[in-house]
């Protein structure tokens, strides 16, 4: 049985991995059809959200299947709730990811703006972030996770100089103004996904810090001491 | 201990409740901040968030210590790992007030664009779907839920409204672009926090499918077949 617990635990390490490597290729993918002006990619970023959902769903049967399996120690139970919210975080990436499609789609048709700069950057960075939480939760290495909290400055910096110069756009040139305030949500869009990145590091960081309250985790491991409120 | 157990329920349940009427009120604030051009009344939102932000941890402690505390059956298990969700979807309708209150911040030391008429409705909308959602989970309605999930298309039309004629705004006067841009955010938050009603809205009627599909439900009670990946 333990030995099982194990291997299903493993399992779902792997399955978060995979989901996470699929939300950040989403959202590459969704930028990459906004930079090339490319609908038909855009229209396999909504394909791709769909198995992106269909994986949300295997995983939280997972989950509940292990709390259900048997009683997990302290340790495990955290990882597995923990796990229960990261795997909504990743869902929610691919939302923003077809968000930006649907700009992508819109703009696809209407005249170039600018070549896009900042906005590449800030998904490569916000996809960077979920591959190194996601990493650090596997890895319950919360070093990398606390880094990570404060890498999200970098892209809220990015999205307000992408707001400011797109703002500028408009007021020259109120012909712009549907397409720029495209941009200015796809670049939303991307600050959020980095802000779920965030999430996913947090909770890595609390798992951490939960294990570190020594008589909290002790509590739970001898199964004592729930009763107070 | 059977009895212990269903006294933690409740009062998670309560907790919830709890959580959820703090939630529901910090957009209503946020907006009549913004409607009332109330600085004061804005920082306030910033004060109740830290708030919120505190029961979403009260509620996560909860719904670990009720999963160590027994093997819950299938069904309470379905609610407890809901109810994580949930909390989880409520703490993130409070940082759309503190994004709501900034606008107002903002807004509040610049002239009126125009008197808010959409935006005060939406976010009665938003709160009131807050609302039904959360008594539809405690009450395992899953009916007044399924209604919900429809529901959300009247916010959605509300804010395409709002967006159009902001566009509009600014096109006609590029003066009142920063203005409008606000107005265009806060909308988007509202129609945002009516998504995340909604999320609360699928939980309850994924519980009750769940129930509904028997053989599943009844693995679950008898502790049985989770090998199976």
């Amino acid at each position: 049985m333990e030995r099982h617990f194990e291997r299903e635990l493993e399992e779902l390490k792997e399955q978060l991995l995979l989901m996470g490597g699929r939300s950040e290729s989403i959202v590459l993918k969704a930028v990459e059809a906004l930079r090339r002006r490319d609908e038909t990619l855009a229209h396999e970023v909504f394909a791709d959200d769909k198995v992106i959902d269909r994986m949300e769903l295997d995983i939280d049967e997972r989950c509940v299947r292990l709390l259900a399996l048997q009683q997990p120690m302290a340790r495990d139970l955290r990882f597995i709730t923990a796990a229960l919210k990261i795997n909504n975080d990743l869902e929610r990436v691919g939302d923003h990811a077809v968000n930006i499609a649907g700009s992508a789609v819109r703009l696809a048709v209407q005249p170039l703006l600018k070549p896009l700069v900042d906005i590449p950057r800030m998904a490569d960075l916000a996809g960077g972030m979920l591959r190194e939480a996601l990493d650090a939760f596997v890895h319950r290495d919360a070093e990398t996770a606390r880094r990570l909290c404060a890498g999200d400055d970098v892209v809220d910096q990015l999205n307000r100089q992408v707001f400011r110069e797109l703002v500028s756009f408009m007021v020259e040139d109120p012909g712009t103004i549907t397409r720029a305030m495209e941009l200015i949500l796809v670049s939303r869009n991307l600050e959020r996904v980095a802000d779920l990145a965030t999430n996913v590091a947090e909770e890595v960081v609390f798992i951490a810090e939960a294990r570190v309250i020594k008589h909290h985790a002790e509590d739970a491991e001898q199964g004592e001491d729930f009763g107070r409120s």
